[in-house]
């Protein structure tokens, strides 16, 4: 277990850096950061020091621990800058916890005249929160086999894709890819009309599909229709997998059956949406296609900006806007939610049921991006949505025991597992503002967004006494 | 296919004699009854005899078929003479749809001054629909192979178990036991203070799961703990599989995990609801126990009755009351939703996929009353939840888009697959009534009632093409 602790430690060190390029980019908050620098990156250091790093303890195990207390201690380092500017203890780890993890559900208003420098910590925060989970996804989670992601084990030695020999090389090609498709969204908003910093901040939140603007009118503070089409567009580029990046670039092959599947559920929601939407309202049919397709592809990427109060569209808009926060977009993106490959896997699980009702005999065969599946993996894939919704439905349930109306009960629930940001109804809808919840809520949703982060099994596991039996044996 | 229109023939007789009897009893709607019962037995005998009943025909893809129009056929026939008496076309159906899938929920009011020969009718639809459900699932589901409910085709064969050598005697035993429990509970509620009318009536529309009263404040109407203790107790006793109660009388063996599973969750949700009730509002213990008690009963074996209004209790109770409104009663016995067979098979495949996680190499065995799963039957279960809650998505946004709120669109769509009655909110919650809707949004939620009674898949099949084709090569 010490290279878990030592690890944590180096993460601490991590944030302590990017907490003194905050001090050094803005002088008003440089005293804050710079103190919360100093802090973090003495105990991370003293942590590690004091952890022996033998890496031969490390058993299968252990790399639960080590993923689920990482994401933590990330949050926990977030926070404290937060708090020590002038955040409550709370609300500083609510916020923290939803940067990192990319959900982007704020407890904060008043961002317009919010310092600079807590702005970009914010926009930081989501654009490492992002990369980390690809990471996460492609390298942990398949060899935790959480919700059938040892799918993705064998891509390496499969068929000579070289791109994935291994995680070490794999994480620099993705961070390359992030960074280069971060500054190229940058330059595009420049363009757009944005100063550097919105440009820079937006473009960490865009492609991490985190949704933290530095405005409370949040992406809608930019009257643009240039600016809405390019966030749209780099909002998909960043929920789109960036192993296909990688292939794409090294063999010219762009065939992905969840990258069509994301964008087909995309074109058919967004016009079924923007068609109802000019036959309800005075919106002209171009204005009505923007709105749609900007907050549509916010909520199924799981960015969570909104340009406009979508659930004031009305009742039918709610409910889509509900439904679509449960989708997801691809999996080995930055975006949250069941993902792609899940929902393949699943309809293509039961329509062959359905084939099966009636031609007993028919064998049975279910195959994901043209390979075979496992029972392994279905059965994985099958149980991450029971738990899922059995996670949904007890948080939603607990937080309506403590006051919630059952819009947000229900939304809010969904929205932090989910990792989107805005839930339905007055307060923590498109419009509104997570900061009037109580502190036993906020923790309850912060906990949401971990799970929601860490595909909810990961942490489950180390809840289990068996396994703490297992793992100190 | 010309014993199916054979059989649906007959259906129309036997409801031709069902009105036949109501007309005796009740001379003020004798006509009304007499005239619909001479119409549709006509109808009925024409077809028969029409039809030639060439059982050599029958197969494996007309049984789809026949279950399908049977059910559809008993709804039309119900609702003649209700459509003869006063009400609407589509009311009329919508009545008589809820009756025979005992689903509960009414477009009447003003029930208290409703002639008794008319809630006669409602009583005997459901009591009906009652018994031709467990018929359906024990004898046609399993040979459909419904969601996994193949697992109950083996039983007749298994073990020695004669209970359920064939359908035919299983049928028979089934009624016997119905009837049976239906006249005890008449008599309780005889000795409680119910008229005979009131008690034969209620006894019906307990036993069936229905939920179908006489007055328009539902159980309510009867001011007496006596008789909501003695309710609570027959809902229950129409929710437990019918064939537990057969092989309980002829083999004194009474476990069930399915029906220990049931208590367990009723007993949980009624202690924790009635401590919550007591905690935030001015009932006493016992009070509030039996409320409680009452309510969450009538939800979970998806009965309908109310007694007061909870869902004016507070958010809590409501979210509580939709998530129960999803859990049924028992497979093989009156009641609708996912049902307790399919919840266990669930919950197990969840726990040891759990346990598949963090060690790879465990055997994997799900066992259900002591006996393996199978995968076939694994499959069937997790495909039935994933068609149920696309079902209930589709349906809840659709009538959301025609203009309902959300908590009633959710709410009325889960409460009509899941055969409960009730929904949440001001329009369809237990104070409220399906009258006001719209013919289209009425239509919908009877043919939710329809998908959900057949469980959805027996209708599904019907409408791929490639059934088709094979039907009628």
């Amino acid at each position: 277990m010490s290279f878990v602790v030592f690890i944590n430690g180096l993460t601490l060190v991590f944030f302590a850096a990017l907490m003194a390029v905050d001090a050094l980019v803005f002088p008003d908050t440089a005293e804050v950061f710079g103190l919360a620098a100093a802090l973090t990156g003495l105990a991370g250091a003293l942590i590690s020091i004091a952890a022996t790093p033998s890496r031969d303890g490390l058993r299968h195990l252990h790399a639960f621990v080590l993923t689920a207390s990482t994401w933590f201690v990330a949050a926990v380092a977030g926070a404290i800058p937060l708090w020590m500017w002038q955040l409550a203890p709370v609300d500083a780890l609510f916020e923290a916890m939803s940067g990192i993890t990319t959900t982007g559900s704020t407890v904060m208003s008043g961002l317009d005249q919010t310092p600079r420098g807590v702005i970009l910590w914010r926009a930081l925060l989501q654009a490492v929160g992002g990369v980390g989970f690809i990471v996460t996804g492609i390298a942990l989670l398949p060899i935790l086999r959480i919700g059938g992601m040892q799918l993705f084990r064998t891509e390496s030695s499969d068929k000579g894709e070289k791109e994935m020999r291994n995680a070490a090389s794999f994480a620099m090609a993705t961070l390359e890819i992030y960074v280069t498709l971060i500054l190229v969204c940058a330059v595009v908003y420049l363009v757009g009309g944005m100063s550097v910093f919105d440009a820079i901040t937006h473009a960490m939140t865009t492609l991490s599909t985190g949704g933290y603007s530095g405005y409370d009118a949040s992406f809608g503070h930019f009257d643009s229709a240039f600016l809405h089409w390019a966030c749209t567009f780099f909002m998909l580029a960043g929920a789109v997998p960036f192993a296909w990046y990688i292939r794409g670039v090294s063999q010219r092959r762009f065939r992905s059956e969840q990258v069509e599947a994301m964008l087909i559920t995309l074109t058919v929601t967004i016009l079924f949406l923007s068609a109802w939407l000019v036959l309800t309202s005075d919106y002209g049919v171009w204005d009505a296609l923007r709105l749609v397709a900007f907050n549509v592809v916010s909520v199924v990427t799981t960015t969570g900006y909104a340009t406009t109060d979508y659930t004031a569209w009305g009742p039918p808009a709610a409910v889509a806007f509900f439904a679509l926060t449960a989708v997801g977009g691809c999996t080995g993106s930055t975006a949250g939610g069941a993902k792609g490959m899940r929902w393949i896997v699943f309809a293509r699980a039961t329509l062959m049921q359905l084939r099966v009702i009636w031609s007993p005999h028919v064998v049975q065969s279910i195959r994901y991006e043209g390979k075979p599946i496992g029972p392994d993996v279905l059965a994985g894939v099958i149980s991450f949505f029971a738990i899922y919704m059995a996670t949904f439905l007890g948080l939603a349930g607990i937080l309506s025991l403590l006051g919630l109306d059952f819009s947000t009960a229900t939304s809010g629930a969904l929205t932090a597992l989910a990792n989107v940001g805005p839930g339905v109804g007055a307060t923590i809808g498109p419009a509104g503002n997570f900061a009037t919840l109580s502190d036993t809520v906020k923790l309850l949703l912060l906990f949401g967004m971990y799970l929601g982060r860490l595909e909810i099994l990961t942490v489950m596991v180390l809840l289990t006494p068996v396994f703490w039996r297992e793992a100190t044996a």
